[in-house]
């Protein structure tokens, strides 16, 4: 297709955002584009919805319309359930009336479409059958003032964040149901997992039946459509491609995939909508992390948009753990800055205030901060203990001058001094009573991060549309050494799925890729990771965190074992780690016994860190598999879970013993 | 059956706990029940197990089961999913391990099995096939040595607390391999919620099939067996009650109902196992709450032990909002004080230690933590700021010497100035920036929450095994109306599905029902409710939280609406509140104005409450609906969810505006 195109579609996407354009500049477009584009163009919506705010995705979903109308495409499809919103969850359980709501608003909708323009879209309906779930998954077309048909989901994924089986019943395939004419053209509609059940591209397949099989087979259709909400995630783009491509070429018959762009809570979707020819060839890609107004011909294609890095990469190069972080790390960014922004946006919010200490934790959470939210609308507060040091304070205030982020600095001396006292004085009450006292503690260093975060919350109270960040990584949160109250503690949490290796990496490339080079100084990327809030007694200096854990080389790979591989403390005894190979190569090899040893600290403190991880708040999902809660249904329901295998023999043993 | 036997069983129950006989106390009472239990007897395991904890479940499970061999049963029969825990949750699915240790765990204990007692027990099994989930919910019947069959679940709820479809692949119904001889007996056994799909009991259904009617009607059995993990819910019993005995009639088969005790996590189960013979008459039932080796024949029965009150209320009297909550007091008790039992015993802690206001939340609290953990393990700290009353604290350490549970006093005042005179500076230098301060904040209410917490804490992080306690109640949640890091922070909230109003009516029963009577001082349950957080202006007193909120007697009947009956803004103007009708009778009407003033708060603070129930920590499920994240998969995603109808018009000029 012709690059005039999107140019063209680039003031579109414009327009449809800030309202930018004239009635004749519009006009101006419209006649223009209407001479360039192939006769059986369509449009693909790629779109940002808000879950829940019916009345908005309408209005806006209307103005996209309008817009396709105006250059006489055969037809603008927009993702699954964009009406409504994905992802709902159970509000439309508890609040049906929100899918009374999108009902009316699909038939108001039919109301405005005249034309040779059909609207492909999708939104939430009432199952009123005798059997089953309360609602389905569904798609309308609307075409002439009416709505033509309605096609349903058969496939319902429930697995990682999704739950769609939980509410919506699985609809017979029913493929005649599914054909629409467009154009002078048969598609087919599928709707998201309806398209992931091929069962020679897959080795084991979650369901039996495949749409898309039934579809091709029985209706011979010119082309499928997919409506999709389908998620950004290490691993999952290679796998997507390349089973679109086969499928598309499996079937001699081009894919046309739309997707939502957008984060909604935890769930970020990527757009990168596109078009499979027959041969199984992409011939046509959106942008990623945006909206887009994205005219294809389903047999010509239409311009191809670079992937960002890390979604594009393949699937051989996940299955060894490494620690080049740098092929996923633009997506990475692109995931958290999105996931922020709209949570922000969505819920109200609008402004961030954060704890600067200097450490990289805070200092990458304020760089994506500013870039989601502008740096004006954050507000990062250095809060220097008697231990912290003064290299911290000046990295911190460094870091907010690089950044332009409001900064101030208070000291929680006084707050520690009148907190300490009041804790001597109760726990001699308390150590009358109960003999449990330890000897060694991490009060003292609890009540520093505990009142730092007493300070982000009381400006919270005190100013408009404000939310504390809360800076755990992943690498700490899988160890618990994260603070309840503490920097655990805030609104959203946006490096909860960044393990420290990563975020290492991450830190250089945001010093090489952003707009204002090397925001981040040096210092703060070269010093080796402590909270500085305790004093090593060996070393006399603040304690590092890999003294108090384990190297984060050696720990994010059993974390990424465990998440991956679902390896158990055996398997990872057999394997070389990285951390081996490297100290090895040092001179300086890792004994078994020091392995096993971390080995199992890894899962003795993963166990008791369970219940801190079902109150952290929202976060961005960003690797394959994460701890966030809205993935990951941990119940906190037993310190006596063994991680490692016993023999059938030993078994028998405790067995007699009875 | 003879009263003597359930006067030997109790022995056998306390055995089991405490392996408090000597093994000629032991063959006593085998060659006592040998002779007094008729032929065709089975025992139920009533039995609670551990998450995960697959050896101590299994090493449990041996002792009942040599029991059950000595008094020479036809079966021992054991809950669903007994062996690997229930619920289990994602763990399953990221750590296999646990999975094959408890095949393994199953195949050592059927080597264990002999003589002619079979044993019935729930497991997790692999699912080898190409298609679908990685596991089966299965049940096996174990028998001489060996594992004689595998019965495999086909109903999967997917609702509320239950994720079964999210790990297990539903079976085909295969009558003939649900079929077991049981003595001379066929017995054929389905696994929970098999049994709840009955096409002429429901209105409507949300499955297909019906294993319970597919296997009668191919298999004829001479009774059923169903092993379950069934919650304990307000109005379940008896829902419960009529299906089972509808069943046993309808077929003209026995059934005989087997449920695991205890509570894991967010999930109670009540026990109350029971048989039903061939006309529906319930023939005998066992405790609630609580373990128990319980004998009964299919044919003859049992005893029939009394459920707790609100465990056996009617359906009807759930069809209206009411104030008396008496009927379900007791239950709601029971299910508290085991699931703080459990969470504690469970994740490995002892102790508990909570704020003492002299308030509601906090005194019925400690009252539940006694009784759960032992007065001990619990210690009160009265932590007066210069807004709280004498009276306050007097009843605080009133109540806490009535319990006998540990308690000090210290004031929090030094904390609260040196905060705030941090938060002073703080805000002079934000305030230079951001435009946003407000003028009335709850800054200084919530700095006297957040000492508080950051004392509870600390105490937690000094001495061993010890939980802080958030005292939240479900009234205030819904509003938002509690402190994060303040009264919702904590490892367990015991109240946070108790609303205000039952709350009271809960203070009332724990003083007429606990052994020592009148444990709480009268003087807190006459109080209206306050956080003596901050002054009302307009009265010079410390702030009711009614005058910030609405009447409680309003607002938990919106709750009600709510959760019980999906109402909306505009059903709810229709209806007359309880509130309403006692305010007319007091000739002090309220206003359709003031109510849709009501109803709108309610929904703007519930909306707005969202981000802070994510971060609640565990809590009991009491009411037939709650707002725990276990239950409520409620995704914060927008601040512009419209929970008013608008009319199709009113719609369609919205859209005639773009």
């Amino acid at each position: 297709m012709d690059e005039r195109v999107y140019t063209l579609t680039e003031k579109i996407d414009e327009d449809l955002e800030h309202n930018s354009l004239s009635e004749t500049e519009r006009q101006g477009i419209s006649n223009e584009l209407k001479n360039l584009i192939p006769k059986d163009s369509v449009v693909l919506a790629q779109i940002n919805p808000v879950s829940g705010d019916i009345k908005g995705n309408a209005k806006k979903a209307l103005k996209w319309i309008k817009w396709a109308q105006s250059i006489d495409v055969n037809a603008v499809i927009f993702p699954e359930m964009y009406l409504i919103g994905y992802p709902i969850g159970d509000f439309i359980d508890r609040f049906p009336l929100i899918v009374e709501e999108n009902i009316e608003w699909l038939n108001a909708l039919a109301s405005s479409v005249r034309g040779k323009t059909k609207v492909i879209i999708g939104f939430a309906e009432f199952n009123k059958e005798k059997y089953g779930k309360k609602y389905y998954n569904s798609v309308a077309v609307l075409s002439d003032g009416k709505i033509e048909k309605v096609i349903r989901k058969t496939l319902l994924p429930n697995y990682a964040e999704f739950n769609d089986y939980r509410h919506f019943e699985p609809s017979e395939i029913n493929s005649e149901s599914r054909i629409t004419k467009i154009g002078n053209k048969n598609a087919g509609i599928i709707v998201c997992e309806d398209g992931w059940n091929d069962k020679d591209f897959f080795d084991k397949n979650l369901y039996k039946q495949d749409p898309v099989q039934t579809v091709v087979e029985e209706q011979h259709p010119d082309y499928l459509i997919n409506c999709s909400s389908s998620i950004t995630r290490a691993k999952k783009e290679q796998l997507k491609h390349n089973m679109l491509s086969f499928a598309a070429k499996k079937h001699k018959t081009p894919i046309i995939y739309v997707n939502q762009t957008g984060s909604g809570e935890c769930m970020s979707f990527e757009g990168a909508s596109r078009v499979y020819d027959n041969t199984g060839k992409l011939i046509a890609m959106a942008k990623s992390y945006q909206e887009q107004f994205f005219i294809v011909s389903p047999t010509e294609g239409g311009q191809i948009n670079p992937l960002p890095k890390g979604l594009e990469k393949t699937l051989n190069s996940q299955k060894a753990f490494t620690l080049d972080h740098e092929p996923d790390l633009e997506r990475t960014y692109l995931t958290i800055v999105q996931s922020i922004r709209d949570y922000f946006k969505k819920t109200g919010f609008k402004r961030a205030v954060l704890g600067l200490s200097g450490g990289l934790d805070s200092t990458v959470s304020a760089v994506l901060l500013a870039d989601a939210l502008g740096a004006e609308n954050v507000f990062g507060i250095s809060m220097p203990s008697k231990i912290t040091s003064t290299e911290s304070k000046n990295d911190a205030k460094e870091l907010a001058n690089n950044l332009g982020i409001n900064f101030t600095e208070i000291s929680i001396k006084d707050m520690y001094d009148s907190t300490r006292t009041k804790f001597d004085e109760v726990f001699a009450d308390i150590e009358q009573k109960w003999d449990c006292r330890y000897k060694e503690s991490f009060t003292n260093d609890n009540i520093q991060a505990r009142s730092r975060s007493l300070i982000l919350w009381g400006i919270a109270n005190e100013f408009g549309s404000c939310l504390p960040i809360a800076t755990s990584d992943k690498s700490e949160l899988y160890m618990g050494y994260a603070t309840i109250n503490g920097d655990m503690s805030g609104g959203f949490a946006p490096l909860a799925d960044v393990s420290k290796t990563k975020l290492f990496a991450l830190a250089r490339w945001l010093n090489k890729n952003r707009n204002i080079k090397n925001a981040i100084p040096e210092s703060i990327i070269a010093k080796r990771p402590g909270a500085e809030l305790a004093i090593n007694p060996k070393t006399g200096k603040p304690l590092l965190a890999e003294e108090a854990l384990m190297p984060y080389e050696f720990l994010d790979e059993v974390i990424w074992r465990v998440e991956n591989l679902q390896q158990t403390i055996g398997d990872m005894m057999k394997e070389e780690f990285l951390h081996e190979k490297h100290m090895k190569e040092q001179k300086n090899p890792i004994s078994k016994e020091q392995k096993l040893e971390w080995l199992q600290k890894f899962f003795r403190r993963m166990s008791t860190a369970l219940y801190k991880w079902s109150i952290m708040p929202p976060s961005p999902i960003v690797d394959a598999r994460s701890i966030n809660k809205t993935e990951y249904k941990q119940p906190i329901i037993s310190s006596k879970i063994n991680y490692q295998k016993t023999s059938f023999e030993e078994k028998l043993k405790e067995l007699n013993k009875i």
